[in-house]
This record gives C-alpha cells, structure tokens and sequence, in this order.
C-alpha cells in the first residue's frame, strides 16, 4: 500500500482550521475528500501541524495511503482537479516509506507571522496579515524574542486548550525583522504547543509598542501563567511556512 | 477651496475598475461617496489612472477639492473610516495646490505585473497574481521586452475600446524580473494606452514559453496589427505601483 507525502499551501480563511471537525469546512477534510474522489479509495490525510481556524500554509506537509500506485505527477494534479474551488493548492508530492509519518516524523516546524505596522486598515493584505496600527520598535522586539528561545516550561504561552502532554519545549529561533516593508517573525521549534506562536506575538507587539519590556517578557514566561501571556494575535497573520524531516 | 491629493491601495478585485459608472462598483465611486460621507459636501475624486475591473493598486493618486480645511490626518482617517467595508485604504494624504492634477500632472507611472510560473492553482496568492503552468523562460522575455522600449506606435497593444488622441507613447522601461519565486513584469511611462502593460505582458509571456521570438515581438510592433497581439493576460496580475509628479 504505496504512501504519498504532500506539501500543502493554503489559504485558511474559510475554513475552521486543518483538523476535520463535523459540520464545518476543515482543510483535512477538503484534501481527505479530493483524494477518496480520484482514488475512489477511502483514506485519511494526516497533516503535520493542526493550524487553527484563519491560519495560513505556504507549506504544510500530509501523508496518506492508497492501495495503487500512481505517478507523483498524477496524485498532485487530481488532488488539485478535485479539491477546487478550495483554496488550496497541493505544490508537490513523493512516495514516501511506511516509516515516515507528517506529524511524527517532523524534526522541525517553521512558522512566519507577517505584521504591517501602518494606520491605514488593509486592503491588498487583508486577512494575509495582521495589522498593528501603533508603531512599532522592531529592534527592541527582536530582543526581547531572544528571552523565549531555548528550552523552556511555555506554559504562559499555551492555549487552555491544548492537549500537548508536557508544556516543555525547545524554541529553536524566534526573529523579529523588517521585510519589505513588513514586520516578520519567524519562529522555528521541532513542536509548538496550541497557540504558542500567536501568543508569543501578541507578546512581543507590547514590547514593539513600548509598553513591555524585554524583562516583562522573561517574568511572563518565568511564571508559568496564562494569565500573564500579551493578548493573542490573530489567525490572519500566521503561516505555516515549512516543515522539515 | 482646498484640494487634497491621496495615495490609494485597493484591491480591484470587487470593483467594475477605477472609473465611476451607473449600477455597478467602482473606486472613484466608493472614495467619492466616503469624501462626501465625512465632509457633507459634495466632490469628485479624480484619479491618476484608470485601472481596469480586478487591476489593483498600491499607490493610486487622486484628488478632490473641499470647502473646509482639514487636517491631512482627518483628511486619511475620514475616508477610511468611511470606506469601510470596501477593500480601499489611504495610504497618504496632503494639500496641494490647484495647478496639481493627479491625472493630468503626473509624469511617470509605474506598473507591476506578477506571474506566478507553476502547474498548482494559486491558493494564497489567487485574484493578486496570474498563473501560467508551463515553464517561462525569464531572460527571453527580458530580451524581448527591451524590444518595446523606447518611442513607439503601440497600436498592437491598444485595446480597441482605447480612447487616447494618438498610439504613440514612450515607454522608458520593461523589465521581466524573477523575484520571490514569483516573476515581476515592471512597466514605467509617462502614460499608458488602454490594455497596453497586459497586452504586452500577453506578447512576453508567448516568448517565454518558446512560442514566440523577440524578433516576432518586434514584428508585432511594427506591423500596428491588434491581431499580431498575444493574448491579453488577466487583470488580477497587474499593479499600479506610483505615480511621479
């Protein structure tokens, strides 16, 4: 039974986030659906990242199985026939061995959050990024950044509802820097915790604001309280840019 | 009587295009009646350049006369505030003089025009870029377009709905570029002919692919034939940049 890994790129806005829920778009759904009608086979696509409800994929990875073997060619362009008109757009596939799974397999996931820093509301860039309308200090944000990386209890940082066994994690990267006339954080981790980047955003915009400081930043996560988490950024702004293996 | 210039973003997906017309949406429409909404006078918002239905634009400059003065802040924040829910944002805005037209004074327009060249459809990037799958080859499109450079009857790339006095328009640039994955067609003149960055971009795009030469590109020029056109690429692709007064 051959397996197929994917990589992914998706607009998340009318969906109610990668993992199939009943009675709302999913895009696990959509993808799962696409292939059981050009395979006519029934299967489950399994994603490397549960990305929430708004959040974005330039490269989220998936895995399934088929008992046929078809070219690569062939699994990309009958997903991409099939899964029209949803945003979402398989930009390679491979064969891969039973032994490599999406989610567990991955060693590294790379996320980006893209902020304009401007008054004016979006128009070109809206629900594509988050807009922040006081300005911000970009370099006092990525300091302050620097503070989460490492391993840490992120506790502070975790959505109420996540279902991760152990808050503990490794931040690998986390980047403040001016982009093309955008603020971009890139955050990269082997795992994240449920809303870990949004909250770490919402976090640092703060700082960015100057309203919080960098040791602000190390008490919040010191404390190990929700409570003390920056208020979480939003869905829009988030990408789910790569996944490594 | 004061007059204000503003510099304007929009999405030009859900507007009939810049140019005011009965019964349907357009730009010049939604920023006139967000000026009237605001200062309870009634104007009308001239812009720089008409942008077709589902062109976009970065910065589009217009302008408009009030009896009062404002703030150029208000003047911003107003329309803004006003515009909502329609997909326009000011970006700027200032007090200009009444010799100032944004039409008639400015002396270079800069266009852009993204190709995105793969097989997948466009997910994040759809109604904001043209997808062409087969495999464009940049440098010979470059090479071509340098042959549209310069002083020239421009005929061939003028929709026949044009309505300029004369064909004849320098073009100062044309340049195929490849740029974040993506490929960017810049085109800047003092003016444009009605249709004419898509029809040239339609021209290139042919050569990329291998169909066309340069040499056929120049043919197509000389020839002032509409016919020898390639085919016309799709708004969704093309930019207004700036304006340069």
């Amino acid at each position: 039974m051959p397996r197929y890994k994917i990589i992914v790129e998706y607009d998340g806005t009318p969906f109610a986030g990668w993992q199939w829920q009943d009675n709302v778009p999913s895009v696990q759904r959509a993808l799962t659906e696409a292939v059981e009608a050009f395979s006519g086979e029934k299967t489950m696509v399994q994603g490397a990242g549960r990305t929430d409800a708004g959040v974005h994929a330039l490269g989220q990875v998936a895995h399934f199985d088929l008992s046929k073997d078809y070219t690569i060619d062939t699994v990309r362009d009958a997903i991409n026939a099939q899964i029209r008109p949803h945003p979402v757009a398989v930009i390679s596939a491979e064969r891969v061995p039973h032994s490599f799974n999406a989610r567990s397999s991955a060693v590294r996931r790379h996320y980006l959050y893209r902020i304009v820093n401007r008054r004016p509301d979006l128009a070109l860039e809206r629900l594509r990024a988050w807009r922040v309308p006081r300005p911000l200090d970009v370099a006092a944000m990525d300091v302050a950044a620097q503070r989460l990386v490492g391993k840490h209890d992120f506790t502070t940082f975790r959505s109420t509802e996540c279902q991760a066994k152990s808050p503990v994690k490794t931040l690998d990267k986390l980047d403040v820097t001016q982009m093309n006339g955008e603020i971009h954080i890139t955050a990269v981790a082997r795992s994240f915790l449920h809303n870990q980047v949004r909250s770490m955003v919402g976090t640092l915009v703060p700082v960015g604001e100057g309203k919080w400081t960098a040791d602000d930043v190390t008490h919040a996560l010191e404390t190990c309280d929700r409570a003390q988490c920056g208020p979480v950024a939003p869905p829009e702004g988030l990408y789910l840019v790569r996944v490594d293996y």
